[in-house]
């Protein structure tokens, strides 16, 4: 699969395979991706808590309240991504520009997380809905919860979804 | 190229041929792939100003005040990423949240955008430190200017770098 039809089947997964786990050496191949992703200043300012099981369960009961995610339930891995603090440079900087590098950082390895997963043939899908407080107990993380991201396999119904999008003369200038 | 090739491929590239443009091509290829990329609500925050030539110069300009970014004087395309007003959902999840979702998009976007350049075969570089009202100005955007991404042929003689990071059993928790 080239990198132009990676991006085309990478869609967000919101039916899994509750059945099938996540072969450990695919986690790793993740991770690995994730770790190679570029952040500002190389600071790498975030942490990723990878929950299997029960704590992928107790995760996830953070992640439907208000009627939210109800696939949840059902997804074998949560990945947890919290921040770190920056470095002295990276922080400066952002004082300086007024700009939130660290989420910036933690989007670059989310999308390097979701395309290698696709990668790896598993479905995956990016939660910004979260008790960030409850996940820190549960992962014993001081920094700030940003995203969970929901790995597994996708049910075999789950259909290749067109993409809707902007349009590229709404999108994008040219000069 | 595989995706973990790809991954392994793309570095920071800090030394341009200015004497090569880029295939407009290639750069449509770079623009699709970027709006395919996920955002938060499907709410794709953001705006991409493409600038080649005097624009491009001018651009540069406000990435090279202090001493920094010198090589950005021989970049032939600058992607200048700014945002643009969230959804009404997605901006209710931010607040609710206090979770800087558009800055992850446009971290999301920054990733596909230099993954699909490396692809083609074009180096790149995200530029964190440049003037936003000037930008604002030379590309006629409302929105903060957030990320510029530095386009273009390296020079044969930029080598692949090892790539620095911290190791993986500081990154992860497992669980």
């Amino acid at each position: 699969m080239n990198f132009t039809q990676l991006v085309q089947q990478r869609q967000s997964c919101r039916s899994f395979d509750s059945t099938r786990g996540v072969e450990e050496e695919k986690l790793a191949a993740i991770l690995n991706t994730a770790r190679l992703s570029p952040s500002a200043c190389n600071a790498q300012p975030y942490h990723f808590s990878v929950c299997r099981g029960e704590t992928a369960r107790q995760v996830a009961q953070t992640t439907m309240t208000m009627g939210k995610n109800p696939f949840a339930a059902d997804v074998p891995v949560m990945l947890v991504i919290s921040e770190m603090p920056y470095s002295e440079r990276a922080a400066a900087g952002s004082k300086t520009m007024g700009n939130d590098y660290r989420s910036m950082d933690i989007g670059i390895a989310a999308a390097h997380i979701i395309l290698e997963a696709t990668n790896q043939g598993l479905g995956s899908c990016m939660l910004g809905w979260f008790d960030d407080q409850k996940i820190r107990t549960i992962c014993n993380l001081d920094g700030a919860v940003r995203l969970v991201i929901a790995i597994g396999y996708a049910k075999e119904s789950d259909p290749l979804r067109p993409k809707m999008r902007k349009e590229l003369t709404e999108l994008v200038s040219q000069f």
